[in-house]
């Protein structure tokens, strides 16, 4: 299902990477005593004489993504064997006390940042082959000869990334917390920025529509890197599945190619296929680009074509009984069909923009009297009188997804949308948010609904949460109740840098400059 | 103390290698019950999905030396996530039983043939980047996403040596146990002929004296690859200490130098220094080569100078306390005196030869009378008329080295010479041999005291045995009384492709044709 047209002007399009030669700031020693973990200075590494089963800890100063090289030297006799040395990167400390080989999650433990190599010739240069996601690294002597120290010396980093920060909009606001939050937004938007938008520079290194769609819109507050965000639509639009349906995610190598395993094989969700439509809206907004238009435009409607075909008689999504049918939070309790609802009454709103745009009425005709029939449906069956909210399912569940999605697509506006949101936490039972993802469209739909002061509150609360725990950059999973979780396992296989996580600099450029 | 003229010499003399691709012959599996390890063939490794912990063994059919290089490939969904891969590679079976990260013993665990590595694309090709000695490779799957399984294919060795085997002088001999031992002994030769003359290509991969001179011997009955040993010879000559002796081996990366360390820093063996003049000797009679007579030739009496401040008054050696000032054999009980001496000896009577072909009369009057000193001074100090054989040291020990050497050297000839090692085995308390290398000479005094039969009865005997153990080339170290000893502490850091060990080719080419 290849569109070798669109892929060509995709490929044509990626970025060449800029690259930053990173020293490291300083040598650390990390204690860890129940769940905290004290970082103190350490002797400067290339001072130490390195014997068997030493360890020393570089501290980058910030989060870094690129490729590390240092030089070994010897002290004492000719160097008469090779070293054996383990490298462990890790974006947050806690990562540096687990080990990779004990690891039993399900997700594949081949993410954990660790490698081990052998060098022949001492001294040499040594180059790492592989890109790294880090602020940390521990190097240890597996083995080395009793017959020489090893000294390890100018270990760089060379930090790349497609952004570029001579090109980074200033944010002129003297509030010191909205200043960090914006600052480890960009930094986290920064290092996703690679030849494509990635979800996570550690894990998995490829470009999700969901994270897509926020990073698109935070670039437009900051590096305008605008070509970036073509270019990726472009691939969403050129590698479709075989039904035509945008894939969740693709590949750049070993070629480019649609992922066909979300969710055990279907290969997409209902929401992201659709946001190829919100992504293209946004983009059309910041840049006017005809051309784009008129590419994506066909691809746009298909998913929606595709999308409303699971809208009943009644007018309301049929959710499927396949598990993970619709993405809206990494949360398996949740159900999807009142926000997937919203999510298509969202994209609706955004479609009809586009087909005015470019001139089909009859196509937007359509999706204005697709839309209605969506609103009357979430109103009369989804909207809970007694309850004040909506539910979702047969089991009528409420959840914070559901109410944010409604309001994002429109199903209730102005004073009564505020007052749901500012309501539906302090009912009993309500189904919350455990990613970062979910909490920017609930910030979203408070701004939407004019509760800004709400939404910073919120955003201050959980963003600013994780800066309290010592963010460099913004993660992929954060439980306030507790900060180590992880759905995988182990927080070594976590991504503490993770793009769906970047919109607080979206959120504070645009709205609360 | 470098001499560049001679370096450079040596330099331009270093071989090109050859490359041969060699395919796995089969794949299989190993079981080990108590000591013994079956092997049994398995499905062929391409045929294979392989998933986390899922192992494969290949056997390459023979010893190689070389670099590996596969493709690796998917079945299932597309790969999402890194493959993690461990590959270990052994000389014999037994390695693969042991794991690097449990070896304790003093030497260093660097040397194991271990190596993990990540693979981020897949499918792709991968080549490890180093060098390897190995007839077996075991390939683990340490992690893998669970969404698909790994293929490994076209596995090839690029196998490297400077022996040419077309270039290998044909034995004509229709005694198997006579082919076979030189068959295994030429491809002991054959791997261990890399750059220069190295003493195994799994441990310690250099130019070590001892072995050159046993490597220079098969070699003129082989490959005649005689510019390499003349490279080799000169390497040492061009790179003394500082006291100008000769150093027991010699590195060439990162740049060439003696090695500084060879024990605790005294840097040579007394043994080891004089062997130069032995291998001038051998090279100078195979190829008439006057040039690298003239230029060694200064080297070479200049070890016999230094030897000589060890001889005293009475004639006889003076054995330092320092551990390991002479190597003689890997037997730490061995007492050096008696042996030394008649390595010194030995040496003598060929620098006798070349003084005499250099036309330095005065020189060759000074050895002929230091040799008669050292002549007498055996006979009369060392042999015990109780015992019947040479003693040394002042507990007066009995050894076959003592022996072996003192005939090596002239001490003791023909029908007596024969007698006494024909009757030194039977003894009791004699300090025995633990080496190939100590092995190679007992056999040449064998040789040269007219005992033909038994010199071939105990090749046939200690070198056999290593075939019936299993051997694809010989052991740098084997007890049969105990197959698997390695004074290491553990039988993953031996060497079972060791320079010194070739010996048998020599000796059958040139003495049982």
């Amino acid at each position: 299902m290849k569109n070798q047209v669109l892929l060509d002007k995709a490929l044509a399009l990626l970025p060449k990477l800029h690259e930053t030669e990173v020293r490291v700031a300083r040598t650390v020693i990390m204690n860890k005593e129940d769940d905290s973990i004290r970082i103190l200075p350490d002797e400067d590494y290339n001072k130490k004489l390195l014997k068997k089963g030493d360890k020393i800890i570089l501290d980058f100063g910030n989060h870094q993504v690129g490729y590390i090289s240092m030089k070994l030297n010897s002290v004492g006799f000719h160097a008469d064997a090779p070293v054996w040395l383990k490298f462990h990167f890790a974006e947050q400390p806690v990562e540096l006390f687990e080990n990779g080989k004990d690891f039993e999650g399900w997700i594949s433990s081949s993410w954990i940042e660790e490698e081990e190599i052998h060098v022949d010739v001492i001294p040499s240069k040594v180059k790492l082959s592989r890109r790294y996601a880090f602020r940390y690294l521990e190097i240890e002597v597996l083995a080395i000869s009793n017959n020489y120290s090893l000294v390890v010396e100018d270990i760089t980093c060379t930090a790349v990334s497609s952004a570029d920060d001579r090109d980074l909009i200033p944010y002129d606001t003297t509030d010191e917390n909205k200043k960090q939050l914006d600052k480890i937004a960009i930094r986290t938007l920064h290092n996703c920025m690679q030849t494509v938008f990635e979800d996570g520079p550690k894990r998995d290194r490829r470009l999700w529509i969901g994270d897509l769609r926020i990073q698109a819109l935070a670039n437009y507050e900051t590096y305008k890197k605008n070509d970036l965000v073509k270019a990726c639509m472009y691939l969403f639009a050129a590698l479709p599945k075989s039904d035509e349906q945008i894939g969740a995610c693709v590949f750049l190598e070993p070629k480019p190619a649609v992922d066909d395993n979300v969710t055990d094989g279907q290969g997409t969700f209902f929401d992201y296929a659709l946001f190829i439509v919100s992504i293209l809206y946004d983009y059309y907004r910041e840049t006017d680009d005809r051309e784009a238009l008129e590419d994506i435009w066909a691809c746009a409607k298909k998913q929606i074509e595709i999308a409303a075909r699971r809208v009943g008689e009644d007018g309301l999504i049929k959710g499927e009984d396949v598990f993970g049918w619709c993405f809206i939070d990494w949360n398996i309790s949740l159900d999807k069909q009142a926000s997937a609802q919203g999510v298509l009454m969202y994209v609706l709103n955004q479609a009809i923009y586009l087909a005015s745009e470019i001139g089909d009425s009859e196509i937007e005709e359509e999706y204005r009297e697709l839309y209605d029939k969506l609103y009357t449906a979430a109103n009369r069956y989804l909207w809970d009188e007694e309850e004040c909210c909506y539910v979702s399912g047969k089991d009528r569940q409420i959840s914070i997804a559901s109410q944010a999605w409604l309001v994002l697509g429109g199903a209730i506006e102005g004073i009564y949308a505020k007052k749901l949101l500012e309501s539906i936490e302090f009912k009993e039972n309500v189904q919350g948010m455990v990613s970062p993802y979910m909490y920017h469209h609930y910030v979203d739909a408070l701004i939407q609904s004019d509760a800004k002061d709400l939404a910073l509150e919120k955003m201050t609360e959980y963003w600013g949460d994780m800066l309290n725990q010592g963010a460099d950059t913004f993660f992929e999973l954060y439980n306030p109740m507790n900060p180590n979780e992880s759905p995988y396992g182990g927080t070594i296989v976590n991504s503490y840098c993770h793009a769906w996580s970047c919109g607080p600099t979206y959120f504070l450029r645009k709205y609360f400059n």
